[in-house]
């Protein structure tokens, strides 16, 4: 196995600016990236709070992932990302011990880096995501 | 601010023993600590995957907090904590930016943690909790 540890857990919200004001406020964030991540229909951005990393996600439309989560369970956690060496392999691993995936090979996220994301149904309900690089 | 990163990740699930073998399974994941948290009627797990921390939850009775979660939405995370130094201090800092708590004192978590939980609406739906010690 080769997961090193948790990449960041991402949060739906339905206004970046105001979230990142109160994460910042609350918990001393501090943004560390943002941008449009064209493939999947979000406005994003990685804050770090201390060592650790939260992403705030916004629907750029209501017809997205993060657009129907947020019409159907509100803001809150969207999924877990465990930070890896190499996606592509990890996708291996995990397929190879049952885990029905989302995406069969990498795809650009923020920054550089490349996601994955494995099936919620795999992990007890948590939409589970698998990043390299950056 | 003093929040030092991210301690773990909550997830509630209906059988604990069957939870911790998929995750040893899929993400090489170690058991750290396994009991009950007597306050809050779940049996809990911390499980290491690499340097990140996973808290599977399962609920001892129906009428419990994670009992009421996992009845109202299934299986899924639960709850995201960070670590302190000083849970008390960061409770006071956590109410003087506005925030709800849940608990207005620290209170005993797994194995000798000390802890405290923010409303989630003070985070975007998001149950925070901050945790110190161990």
């Amino acid at each position: 196995m080769s997961l090193r540890g948790i990449h960041h857990v991402g949060v739906a919200i339905a206004d970046l600016d105001e979230a990142i004001a109160t994460y910042e406020r609350l918990f001393g964030a501090i943004v560390e990236h943002r941008g449009l991540i064209e493939g999947q229909g979000v406005e994003a951005a990685y804050l770090r709070i201390g060592a650790g990393r939260v992403e705030l996600l916004a629907a750029t439309g209501e017809d997205s992932p993060v657009g129907r989560f947020l019409a159907r369970r509100g803001p809150g956690m969207h999924h877990l990302a465990f930070e890896t060496e190499d996606v592509d392999r990890e996708l291996r691993v995990l397929a190879a011990a049952g885990a029905q995936l989302i995406d069969e090979t990498p795809r650009p996220g923020l920054e550089g880096f490349q996601t994955a994301f494995v099936h919620p149904d795999a992990a007890y309900g948590v939409l589970t995501e698998v990043v390299s690089g950056g």
